[in-house]
């Protein structure tokens, strides 16, 4: 799904042209419309259906690597491309926790980046890797970065409710959530929602990230939705504020000015819809073309401080389109190799 | 839907029969089964399918009247009903908040049943009214009865995914809930799931029921499901216990002797699933014939202290069920009209 | 759901601009923000947020009317508006079955709106109404089209599986339709398919349309999808020929050149998939921006001759999109009042 | 999931006993509590839980062998049954077209068994081959008999509209199904359709079974549907009859004697429904306990003569029960070992 999501993201994309393809075993060698199983309802791109799948090996003539492999194989490839100089921008989970590899959402760490210097003389990298989080951290530790900048953050409880598409293809069997909900994704999933936006609202000190101390527990859910995962979010502030202050710092959060102008950057990173019902996945998953994070339902808590609810689009934002704008925020940054 | 499950649970009724059946003006005069638009998979009970429907009058014969009335119509009749000696075993909520009604689960607070006297004495009514909870609450307050005894509860912070069922028929709209989940149940709902638990938790003084104490928030959703409410909790306990503790607390609840024998009750009251991916709408609503709240998932939550999932048919022991079950003890108890 | 496809498909149209928007009774004098509950996920237009809802009454302005009323009302309504010069551009069946009324799909039979000359005198009309065919109808006919023009139609049997949205809002009740299939659309429906794509390919004989001669038997039916309608179409054409000889013919249809140019025509109205289980409601309603007919699966039929798939999109090509190409084609060919 | 309903429905079976389970290579010396992921909202019955799955080997005590084999290995492994003298009755496709095996449906055509003389003479096998017709075949031929017994049959047009747990599990991905209709089963399951209704329902003339003469022509398409396939028929029957009179047959079929004692029979084979909306897969999947046909809609037909829709529980009546039936009825025969 990840991988179908990076192929139409990147068709006429402005700065990045797609020169290689890399797939499974059993793929290399034949033309990616041949091999693969297209999933999207968007159709493949014609640029993709004639490409040959390459084996998973860095070429002379790419400059950054997408990558949407499983841990496993990723942990594996990945670091050859690194090493190979090109600039990794990863959707996989395998390197998000070691200390020297960002987790970047260029709207909410930007200045993340700059371990990457520390990576390189580290591994000895002419390249580097830079990750973006698991789907469901994404629209999450958006509307964190507000919330943490104005009032702090001491904990939050979140119950994530996640679209299909999360589980790759085949992935869910349709009769196991047909007139059904599944209450665990499995694979580590509420690990990743309770460690990854601390990790990415940590400060960066010149040496290290340190992760920022609130605490976090997660609940994850599988429900019969296609894409856009559903997070309700109880939150505890670092001091108390009104539903109305909580929901004016939201609505007030700007990109910062070298991110807005990229080709995916939503001119909107966080929307705030006051009707009484929404965010909804099927209606506001493709808020800023699915790079949006949509917040609603902003209330008292009675037990923390504040509950709402955010809804980002997983494969777009918390996946592909993350990695994407990655992309273009490093390359912005010069950080590509030239 | 509620009125539905009532005619097919009082079906072959070894303590019950139904004497009347009473509906809207439009269908008043009209038989059941051609009056009805039938919903459910059971076929509709023969004995139903010719009765006459009645106006909303309290009748000679019948000794308990089971209530499935929206709020505004129950707070006009149902008294009417218990003025004239009858025993109103309602699922609405117009009475659930006031002093001398007791919301009642037989296994959780049998003892509230004894504020009937007050009520009957405060109203002058020959008859009473007894509640059950709203759905969500149900499955929820089954669960909280061992934590409250065992090691009390602080707060909690609770997340429905709710059933289609449980906004009746024709209810929600194919269209708003296809690829979708609805961020908000409305009717006050959250608002009940975070009173109700107290009350029925609470301790009846022989005056007054004094709700407990503890704090709850609750966020309320609906999903592409017939039937089951499934709710994400996490719980602030009253003094620190392990998720095993916690476990064998739940496990090991039994209900009252006294409600072990009603023909409704089931034998286990509360059943704890291990598997990682359970309980499921799908697999577990059927639990004690619908009658049974399933746990599972208890693990350590990282804010609170423990956290897990909890289903119950929301039809049946969240309503009908629930009701008819409330029936059964007070007529053990002799509570109802000789 | 078909005005609000209007609404969305009238946005930025190079041809025309929206200067009122009717409703029901209830609606009038509210803006159509406020007054419209919007259900599909594309947003609202903005134009249409602050224009408020008129009475059903012809104004001076307007040249074109767009009617999605329902038939009865329309019965009454859209003579108005003819009478009062517009053109009337009607997705309802209220006039479908009159003889000098065209039920109109221009790719199929431009020649069909010379009836207006008649229509306007014999009812004294200075506007006219035009109507486009029944949602199910539409993609069925298109594919006739090239089919009767190769080899002739002696009869058709035809079963359906319609989406959710051709039930208008809120239509189909969820728990009607979450793990179902409903074996009857109700209102006419297998009538309208059996007759509307007769009268649309039968001939014009300067006086009167004499519908085509083939029989048509259809069973129609309501699946758990939000557009795009899937019909199985088993044929027995007037002479042999080989499902290749009939892929070839569909494929090879190509719309009139006055079709063509117009804004909303699709390039090809006739896609044919090679693949073996496509058409697809999800992957294929939207081609030509949810304006052709999709065709697969064209095989030979043990029974009759030959046997395949239509999909067509049933609010854009089956009911809005239709009307506003209808009204554009009228405009090319100078019919619409100057 | 035939497997998992064979196991359900042979729980207290009052004539059958389960001594041994087998399965895939994997699963062998396992518990199959442990072996088997349970897809079925049923609980896994007890005896099952412990039982260890066998190699797929003729043991000694056995006298029936169910068989829910994937073709390819059905044809491998049921003659090693048979030639062991076991009376294998068998969902699998891999034999039902050999001209000595009995596809078997006992109350339509119940002296098919009679073949068997032929097939072990033949094979030289103790035991015997019976199969049961694929499931959608099942519903469709119940209701073909007593219309070819009252009127004949020329031939028929059917659409099929079928459940996810006819392709077993993990089977259909849910991406694929979510909003969408596949529009194709693959495997072969037209023509299956195609041939094995005529089969049934053809004449044994003590050497063979000769297939009835009619022609039939299936599309066959998957829905979001757990169980339950739904068909829409066209019939040209052998001589013209009125709705009523088609009715009528239908409704005055009836078991024979001989079948309608077996433990797994339904009083009634075929239900027929007046309300012009069922048969639904929801509502009546389970007529019968699951191993009724219901028909409804009985029209006339433009095209041919008569038509209408059929449902039938495509893994009870159109797998595990069909196979756990025709036992019962071998069993009553004398036909199985001793």
């Amino acid at each position: 799904m990840v991988g179908q999501r990076f192929a139409v993201l990147l068709d006429n994309h402005p700065w990045f042209r797609v020169v290689a393809l890399t797939g499974s075993d059993r793929s290399i060698g034949k033309s990616y419309g041949e091999s693969c199983r297209w999933v999207l309802a968007d159709p493949m791109p014609a640029y993709a259906r004639s490409m040959i799948v390459q084996p998973t090996e860095p070429d002379g003539e790419s400059v950054v690597a997408f990558s949407a492999l499983p841990a496993d194989l990723a942990r594996e490839a990945e670091p050859k491309y690194a090493r190979a100089g090109k600039g990794v921008c990863s959707n996989a989970s395998a390197f998000r926790q070691e200390a020297d590899v960002p987790i970047l959402i260029p709207e909410v760490n930007p200045e993340h980046i700059e371990i990457l210097e520390i990576q390189r003389k580290l591994r000895g990298w002419k390249g580097f890797i830079v990750t973006n989080p698991n789907c469901t951290s994404t629209g999450l530790t958006m509307v964190f970065r507000p919330l943490l900048d104005s009032f702090g953050i001491r904990r939050a409880i979140v119950v994530s409710m996640q679209a299909l598409s999360g589980a790759g293809y085949p992935g869910v069997a349709s009769l196991d959530i047909l007139d059904n909900v599944l209450p665990n994704i499995g694979g580590g999933e509420e690990e990743k929602v309770e460690s990854e936006p601390r990790k990415m609202l940590g400060t960066f000190d010149r040496e290290k990230i340190v992760p920022a101390s609130f605490a976090l527990s997660a609940h994850t859910n599988r429900v019969a939705v296609s894409d856009g995962h559903l997070v309700c979010v109880s939150v505890e502030l670092g001091r108390r504020a009104s539903p109305q202050e909580v929901s004016a710092a939201i609505e007030g959060f700007q990109s910062p000015q070298e991110v807005l102008g990229l080709p995916s950057a939503p001119a909107k990173a966080i929307e705030v819809r006051d009707e009484e019902d929404r965010p909804q996945p099927r209606k506001d998953r493709n808020a800023g073309k699915g790079m949006a994070a949509v917040v609603g339902r902003i209330r008292a808590d009675p037990v923390l401080d504040v509950k709402f609810v955010v809804l980002a689009h997983n494969t777009i934002r918390g996946a592909a389109g993350g990695a994407l704008l990655n992309a273009e925020f490093l390359a912005a940054k010069k950080y590509l190799p030239q």
